[in-house]
């Protein structure tokens, strides 16, 4: 029996990769518009077929029709799927050196340190999307994977926001450095301003660091970290949701 | 037959109006910490009285010991009660006049133009609270209601950081604007840059309008406000969840 070439072994490990099911109109919408996105099924009623009718004829792929009371996707029950789902593959990044040459002078990028509900990394892919971020970083494992939940939450944004899922953090932060960027964790108990932080750094490349509600930055990821800064507040209680503390550190860091 | 007074009447009626269930040791905890919240029945199981121990001693009720296979709060299906469930009134915050004294004159208001999702609008009151915003407006209807799901996201601040239901937006803005508050409607299509719209207006308190994720604000909403601005952005694609807007909002008002 002969060994089987390399890229055999890999394009079959590929295509037993996991699969997701994305749904709701907008997220299906969107993935069928994306041509690097590998698609494997397409349900749809009959009136999702009719709201999905522009993008449909570009696809190279015909829907299964069904009955909207007994909808054949595997979802799970509080899913609103509005009539649409598509089976996917993840979408593979490739790795963070592929997306350095975007970053420009004042580029971003966010790394997420073990955020693991997928709505808080949607809304994130979300607004790094709307601020212009060039990559989201995040841990392969104890973070959240692509499903149908972040999609929905991403609101398309998944499609287009390169979420880079790396095998350790302090490594691609080190990356990252040694490629100039200047690495920021956001941590409540640091001494320096976010604002006051950035204001040197408006001719820098820089990577916002933000760990999971509660645990906050792992020490490695904390010692990592070229700066230390928190959002600044006037309450005395409580602490940003950590896809609210995303946007207005990327909204600080915009405007540095 | 006598006429009830006014005053059975009113309590009557008040102790009549619906009841929230709150669930989640956090929630939980922090309702049973707030003396103004009224509280009805409260279900634990063994082990969640073990960690609410610290509180338990302090409020003027016995909890319901409950098996926590079988646990009788009438929670939705997907709700992480953690075995804590306490059924509350809603809080009664008071008429809009009443918050005017503490808005001082770098003060900063709170509107929600039918934002209806709770767990955006429970993302607005945790980040309210953060920035020290002094109450969050919205409609008696068409808007979010306190509900357990909405307290669980407001993480705390749902007993902390006033969540006004005013009968018309549009009046209670313009009773905002009489009492010397700028209004500023949050508007993607603006030509106006939020941090330029609030750069004359340090030693002025302002109320930050938010609409809906879709519709945004309505027209009437629109044309009570004295500003129109939006969220400098540089993506070309897509918007900010509401909750991840009212944040950049809040921190811009505070930085201005």
């Amino acid at each position: 029996m002969t060994k089987k070439p390399k890229w055999v072994i890999e394009k079959e490990r590929a295509s037993k990769a996991e699969t997701v099911w994305l749904f709701g109109l907008h997220a299906v919408r969107d993935a069928l518009s994306n041509p690097v996105r590998v698609k494997q099924r397409l349900i749809l009623t009959r009136n999702a077929a009719d709201r999905l009718a522009d993008v449909l004829p570009e696809i190279d792929m015909t829907p299964e029709i069904a009955d909207p009371r007994k909808f054949p996707a595997p979802l799970d029950p509080g899913s609103v799927h509005q009539g649409a789902a598509l089976e996917v593959k993840p979408l593979d990044w490739g790795p963070v050196e592929a997306h350095l040459p975007r970053l420009g002078p004042r580029g971003v990028m966010l790394a997420l340190d073990r955020v693991t509900d997928p709505h808080n990394v949607g809304a994130v892919l979300r607004s790094a999307e709307v601020f212009g971020a060039t990559a989201v970083l995040a841990t392969a494992r104890h973070a959240a994977p692509e499903t149908g939940a972040l999609a929905k939450t991403a609101s398309g944004a998944l499609e287009r926001q390169p979420y880079l899922r790396v095998r350790n953090l302090a490594v691609a932060l080190e990356e990252l450095k040694a490629a100039g960027v200047v690495t920021i964790g956001l941590d409540g108990e640091a001494e320096a301003d976010l604002p006051d932080a950035l204001e040197p750094l408006a001719d820098r490349p820089v990577a916002l660091v933000l760990g999971a509600e509660g645990p906050g930055l792992r020490e490695k990821t904390r010692e990592t970290c070229d700066i230390l800064a928190r959002i600044p507040f006037s309450g005395g209680f409580g602490s940003l949701n950590v896809s609210n503390a995303a946007a207005v550190s990327l909204y600080a860091a915009q405007r540095r």
